[in-house]
Parts: C-alpha cells; structure tokens; sequence
C-alpha cells in the first residue's frame, strides 16, 4: 500500500530556500583582520549565492554535474558557493588546502574540476598547480591577495565580486533527485590514492537535520556557532547547512586561525558553540593562559577529528566551556557519535562518558566486527572493529581507475556496511569507546588484542620512557604481540620486570613473548607511532629480539 | 553523478530499533489510576513490541500490508502497536473514539480492518459496532474492562497480553520501501464522506526528527512529554516517534483525560513538556484555580488544533507556563508551523509573534493563493488560501470510490501543493496568521474580505452581543457580505451606526451594504458559528435584510 504523502525530494536548494527566507536575517561574520568584520545575513548570502548560479550557467557556462571546486577558507563567500553550486545541479568540490601539491593535483583531474573558486590569499598555492590542471577552465578569485600571481595562466580568470555583480536575483532551481551528487570531498589517502566521497543531497539534509537534533548540537537562532573546522573537512561537519535549516548565525574566521585572533573574535562576537579538532583547542588554551581572553560564552564546543585529551576537556571545564567528544570520518559526513553523558549524572559519573567517542544518533547503525567475522555485543568488553550503516554513511568511492565508483574489500563488509577501520567496544547502554586502529590490532588465535591497551600498561612502568607494541607472525597463534621498548636513563628493569608488571592489568594470555629494547619510537610526520617501521625492522632480523 | 552513499531507508523500524537500544533507560510511564502508575522502559516497550509483531504474525496471520486497527487510549501498549505495526510491514491505523457509531463503521470497512486492538474500557464504544464490521477478523483487548460485552461475537477475540506472553524476543523486520504506507488517519468529515491520509515511514521518520529539532519541540531525554493530544489524533503529532529518536520520557494519561487527574499527574510526575488542544489547557486552569497544584515543571506546552485565546496564554505565562501556538492538520502529519518568537524580544515585543500561528519549518513550504489564483506576497497584509508543500504532506486521498487514491480539486492545486482551506497572512519574516476559512471569505470583485476581522470589528461596539458575516452573491462584485447582527438587551444602535462604527477600523470598500438583525447567530453542535444556515436563510428570503 503506498502512502498518500507528497513525494517531494531533500535537496540543498530546500534549506537555500528556507534560510534566505524564514530565517533571512540570521547572520554569517566573517572575521577580515580589520578593525570591523564583514556582516552578511542569510537574506543577502541567498541573493548572492542565486547570482553565483547564474554567472556560473551563463558566464562560465557550467552545466549538468559538472564539479566546482572551493580552495577557501571559512566565509561567506564559501558558504555562497556551497548553496549555489549544488542547487544549481552540479557538484561542490572542496578541496583540502592543507594537501600536498601532488595530491591536489591527482584530487582535481581525477575529478575533472572544469572551476575553481579560490581565495585570493590562496593564490601562492593555486598557482604553481594550474599548468597540471588541463580540466580546469575558469578561475575565480574571492577576496584579498595577488592576482598578479595568475599572470599568464592557461584557465581564464574572473573577479568573484565583478562576476556576480549584475546577475538576476532569482534562479529556476532544478528538481534534483535526492540521490544524485551534491558534494564531494577526498579522503586525505595516508595509504594509497586518495579515495572520493560523493554526498548526495539527501545525505547532506539529513545529516544536517540530525546535527540541528537536540542530542546532537542542538543549536538554535539564539546562537553563533565559530566554525573553526574547515569547510575542506567534511563540510565542516554539516554546519553550513544546518546553520540554514534553524536560523543559527555563524562565525567565520577565514585564515585567521592562530591562537590570538581566535581568542579575540571569541571575546568580542561572543559565539555559543564552536566546532573544531583538538589542536585548535590546545593552542587556544595555551593563549589564555598567557593573554587572558574570556572565552565563557562558548557553553558548547563540539571537538572531533582525533581523541581528544582528557586533560584538555577538563582545562576547559574550568573557563566555563564544555568540550563535547565527536567521532566521525570523511565517509561518515562525519557525524558517527557524540558524547553527551546520560541525564541526572553528577559530574563525576559523567566522566566515564565524556571520554567516550559518544552515542550513536538515529541514522547511525553501529555493529561491532570480531576476529572471526562474527558480530559481538554491546558488553563494553568485547572489542571489534566498529562498522556503520546508514542514510550519510558511504558505500564506496567515486571513480576508481575504470571510472566506475569501488568498493574496497577492506573498506565495506559484503552487506554493504562501511567498515571503519577502528577497533573498540560499545557499552551496554551503547556508548563507543575506541581503544585501536584495525591494523594495529593483534589477532591471536581468534581472539584480539589491543596493542594500545598494552602500550599504555608498559607506559605506566615508572621507568619506560615509551613503547610500541606491534603484531608479528607466529606459527601456533596466527599474530602475537612484540613489545619495543624505551628505557629511561639509568633504568634497571629487567623484560621480566616489565612482564610482571604488566601482567597486574592485562589478562596472561595477551603478555608479549617478544621484547626488545629500542633507542626510541620511529614517529610519523604528525608524531604518531609508525608501526609499518617497527614491523619491518623486526620481519628483516634488525631487532635484538628476546624470547621469556 | 550519483553519489557514493549507502541507500538507507528512513521507516519506522529503524526508529524503534534506535529508541530501544541506545535509548532502552527512557520510560514510558502510563496513568492507572492506582497509587502507582505503569512504567515501562523502551528497552521493554521494544521486546513487547517485537513479541506482539510475532502474535500478529504468527497467531492473526497478518501478512503484507493489511491494516490492524487500534480503538485506545494513549498508553504503552498503544506504543507498542504503533511501532510493532509498521515495522512488520502492516499498515497501522488508528480509530478516533469520539467519533459517530455510523462513522467509526464506515471508517474501518473503508480501511478493510482485519484486526482492531482495543482498550478494555472501550468495549462498550467497539461491542456494537462489530456486527457491521465484516472484515474485522480478530479483537485483541488490552488493560481493564468488561470482556463479557464481547460475548457471541464474529471475530476471535484475544487477552493482550496473553497474546504476546510466550512470544519470540526477535523478529527478521522486513526492509520496507519508504515511501509506503506506515499509518493511516481520517480526516473527521464534517463535509462528506471521512477521508484516509496514510503516512509513509518516510514522512513519519522526517517530521519526527522535525519535531525533535530545537526550533520545533527540542526535547531531550532529560524532558518528559505528558502526551495529552490523542495517539489516534495525526499520530500524536509525532510524539511518540519522536521520543524514541531521542529517548524523551513519555507520560500518557490513559482515560484519565479530566482536569483533576491530569493536574494530580503533572504535580506527581512533573513532565517537561505537554501537547495538548486549547480546550485541555481551559479545563485545566479552571482546576488549579479551584484546587491549586504545581504546574511549573512543563516549561513548554505545544498548543495546537485550534486557535488559542491569548487570554489563556497569559494565564499560564503567570503559572511559569509557557504555551506554544502550533498549526496544523490531520493532512500534515500535522506539524506545519510553532509560533517560536525571533531571538532578543522583550516579553511584549514577543507577544504579537506568539499570537500567530507561527513559522514554517524546514520541510514545510508554504504559498499563500490569492483570489485570482496568483501567488501573494509574504507582506503581512496580503491574505490568500495557505497552501503548502513538503516531504510529510499529504498529496491525496485513499482509496476513493474506485478504490484508487483520490484528489479533489478543492483539496490540492494543480501543481500538487495541499489547499489547507485556511486564508491568512504571512509577515516577511515568515509568520503566518491565520484569519479565516477560505469556504467564509468573501470574495469581492478580485479581493477578498475577511468575515472574521468585520466579525470582531463589530462585536466590539458596546451595543454588540453577537455578529456574524456571511458572503453573499452579488450581481456588480460577484461577492459581498452581509452583516448580521444580535444587540444586547435594550441597544438603540441603527444600522447606519454599526457601518459607521465598522469604518472606523475597516476599509470603506469592505464595508457591508446588507444587514440584518437576528435574534441568535445559529450554532453548529461545537458551538461555532454556522454559516452555512446564515446563508440559506439569505438565500431562501427569511431574513428580514436592510440596505444601506
């Protein structure tokens, strides 16, 4: 029996039309560096982000789904650019400017970007890249900075003030099927190629009606979000368009993302929430503590991108702002979990939740993964890899090498599910906590273990400077743990030292066999443990490996 | 471009996984009238839901989508059916015990009911009617009340909860298309014959989350939702969808509907939050002021269903109750506007926000049709017939006469928007006031006049019991009113008074030329004004008419 319901599609040109209109004078503020921001409200982004579509149809003559990329940071006119491109029935690219240029450039052929809308202070980077980009016909420049640096180029070049100047305040937004593309962004690719996640319209406006849901950030016309998180990054986590669906201003720091300038457009625009990874939030502290700023009106701030330090969150507690953990990826759109604790907990109880990565909102169906392929309960103990299905889930990439979208084995289940690559547990009361990456995992003889867990026990021994505990081959379990040490100067203590020291918090079957002493961790170039080396060093015979 | 997302479907299963798992600790807690009430966590409406799916399955044979009927009152077995229903694929719908013998009766043999789940205290309403319901196979009766009255009945009948007792915890859900049907609901019909409108999982699971987000009701689980407004009433206007998104407690009075238990059990059990009609909230307020009790726990109200006296706002503004206008209609599912004010208004300049019926949300578009079919501008003066569009509005009708589903013209426009029948204004800030219905507006020479603001500009001469103005023909303007009037005890006003006092605040153009006194203006059997006798009195020449 079908319903007698309207059948009326989720579309990005839905909520340009409900913020310009019912909340049109909700506001965007864009901090400049001068002594007066820039104010937009939402009324006047809608008619500029309309003349964009135009001048983009009839100047530049984009058609169909051709992609636009955006190398910008945080303002207004990149939150014109993510209104017009995709109601217009093409395809927002937002390129991550942090990439290196080789990246950039796979990232823009491989889309075939035919535009590219930059900030002017970004031309020192767009530059050097554009005789690499033979898709790439229209430049168009937002914003302060050199033109000169375009001199010469091979796409042609237009002024975004000049271009949109005098077009038509209205547009016939297309009837665009809720399923087709409206933004796509790449995974960073720390392995392989970078991978493309297409968003569709109605991943997008659902994904943003769930951040506007009270369990999620629950922000209103009342507040002023300070969208630190790049637009690059997963739309910055949806906020530009959940800021359009209720109302909610927005406070846009372009490229003044440093630590003062920060704490000054906290102090004097006074945002309710802020959304950004946590070394934004370390550096912020470190400012304060120096040049005191009151940063009080911030009662909420979502913190995601990496686990976030418990030091940090309570640091924070005591200036009056309430750090929330998120957990998410590209191809999450990236709301997977918050960790708001249950209702009527004093706040020493909230603590075991507030560490958490968080609970996972309607739209997000989490299962737990085993050894064995087998689906583990939520017991809070037993540990999987942590796979996700739901409306703003991928389930695959766009374009592989024939063109055609993929779906790597590692990265989806046969069901379609998207495996995330995140080992942990999940809490009787369905609380996510992460304790290991799916490769680090050790897997011994059909049960798992978490080489961090290890890692953190052997790090608690007063005299280990660090440790890395790898998985390495072995005949009778499949994988077994090999722990690699880093003494303290002048410490004694022996590997059965360490053994019986780790074996007070850790089970007696997960005890490595394996030891060796090492001179020091090998990092990676953001300073995480590089187990590859550690496993490569011990497969080639170069580690002085004892056996107890 | 297709995007690359997972294609998930929004039903009403996916809901009710949500709400037992994640939020399995919120209640539902359930009005007996004994010194406790019923309390039941999602965690167990969810596994009594999932064992009455299997009764219904395996016991009542229902397969595919047929429709399984409840004659209840709100209570967590009526939960139970709602998510229970839907989730197995069968089509939920739920019957308004305040209707006429003869319209329940030809409601369920329209619907083709093959099984009703009725309340025990409702027997005495279902007994009766049985013998002309020829599909209704199965009675299933929960909670209290005469069973003998089923004695020598057609259909099997079955005790509730010995149904599901032995049950299997577990269910292999279907995965449903969402854009079938989950649930339907009939219009009441004061014109013609009652109409279906079934809601789809999709509409339901959109205008549930609609509901939870914060511009709209943005409750949480620390809130608890007194649901006064009947389950069988537009799904409770989506509440109890909603609570299981997000875990909001729910307390449901049963058939404890007076004013001295409903008082009794907000005092008790102090919700947060209640959705009633104006006509609860009257009722209510006459108790406490007789018999004082501590309302101030619900800091929000949802008040819908019919305008709200401003008087009875105020009243509650001085309990610490704040009451929110909502607009809507059994035709969408109903949440087409709340009457939130802007952000930073004093309490007065408040006030003229929450007086009208409010904003659309995101989802609901809205167009206001003027006399000539045009669209009128969002000015605060243009009134035009409301007609609206969105994802959870109806776009027809069920199964008419040929059992096809069914769209009258005077119900939808050409282009598939729903006509609400309500004319109004929509201020350019997107507030809507509702004036009239479009079947009393009078339509003159290619403007319309309001019948009820030249009502209320009457009623308030000092000389004025009662005025009624009706539209009749006329040869020049198509349409003119005519004015009736009753005058108090003793008034000496003339006609030419009453017009005279009327242009003070009307435009001369608007002014009536025709009038009459009459004793009473003729009620219909819920005491509003009955034009339609007024016009055939005019009509067949039996009012005694002065022009002026």
């Amino acid at each position: 029996m079908l319903s007698t319901m309207q059948d009326v599609s989720l579309t990005v040109t839905r909520i340009l039309k409900h913020g310009m209109t019912i909340h049109g004078k909700s506001q965007v503020t864009t901090w400049t560096g001068e002594a007066e921001p820039e104010r937009r409200s939402f009324a006047e982004i809608g008619e500029r982000a309309t003349r964009l579509a135009n001048a983009l149809r009839d100047e530049l003559g984009v058609v169909g789904d051709q992609r636009v990329a955006t190398l910008m940071w945080n303002n207004s006119e990149h939150v014109e650019a993510y209104f017009a491109i995709p109601s217009m029935g093409a395809v927002l690219h937002t390129l991550n400017l942090r990439l290196p240029a080789e990246q950039l450039i796979w990232i823009v052929n491989h889309a075939a970007d035919r535009v590219v809308v930059a900030n002017g202070s970004l031309l020192p980077l767009l530059a050097p890249l554009l005789p690499h980009l033979p898709t790439v016909e229209h430049v168009v420049v937002a914003g302060p900075g050199d033109r000169s640096l375009l001199d010469g180029c091979t796409p042609r070049v237009h002024e975004y003030e000049e271009l949109i100047a005098d077009r038509p305040t209205t547009y016939d937004w297309p009837e665009i099927d809720e399923r087709s593309a409206a933004a796509l962004c790449y995974t960073s690719g720390t392995t392989g190629d970078p991978k493309g996640v297409a968003y569709s319209h109605r991943s997008i406006y659902l994904h943003s009606m769930q951040v506007n849901m009270a369990e999620s950030m629950g922000l209103t016309e009342k507040d002023t979000t300070l969208v630190v998180v790049p637009q690059f990054h997963v739309n910055a986590w949806g906020l530009p368009h959940a800021t359009f669906m209720t109302g909610i201003n927005m406070l846009m720091p372009d490229r003044f993302l440093q630590p003062a300038p920060l704490a000054e457009m906290i102090e004097r625009e006074r945002p309710t929430h802020a959304a950004a990874v946590p070394t934004i939030w370390q550096g912020l502290l470190a400012e304060v503590t120096a040049n005191p700023r009151d940063l009080s009106s911030m009662s909420q701030v979502t913190i995601g991108g990496a686990a976030c330090p418990p030091a940090l969150m309570e640091a924070y507690d005591k200036l009056g702002v309430r750090l929330c953990h998120a957990w998410g990826m590209t191809e999450t759109s990236p709301l997977g979990t918050m960790a708001h604790p249950p209702y009527g907990l004093t706040p020493e109880q909230e603590w075991p939740y507030r560490i958490t990565q968080g609970r996972f909102p309607l739209g997000v169906e989490a299962r737990l993964s085993g050894p064995a392929g087998d689906t583990l309960p939520w017991d809070g103990e037993s540990a999987g890899e942590l796979e996700v299905r739901g409306p703003w889930i991928a389930g695959g990439y766009y374009g592989g090498a024939g063109g055609e979208d993929f779906r790597p084995d590692d990265k989806f289940s046969e069901d379609g599910w998207l495996k995330t690559g995140d080992v942990g547990v999940i809490s009787p009361d369905g609380y996510l906590t992460l304790t290991d990456r799916a490769k680090d995992v050790i897997k011994s003889g059909g049960e798992w273990i978490s080489s961090v867990d290890l890692e953190n026990a052997l790090m608690a021994h007063p005299e280990v400077a660090e440790a890395a505990v790898v998985a390495v081959p072995d005949d009778r379990w499949g994988e077994r743990p090999l722990a690699t040490v880093v003494l303290k100067e002048g410490a004694t203590a022996s590997y059965a030292d360490l053994r019986d020291f780790l074996a007070r918090s850790v089970a007696k079957w997960q005890l490595p066999e394996r030891w060796a002493l090492i001179p020091a961790v090998p990092k990676t170039s953001v300073g995480k443990f590089d187990k590859k080396v550690i496993r490569k060093s011990y497969a080639d015979g170069q580690l002085d490996v004892t056996q107890l």
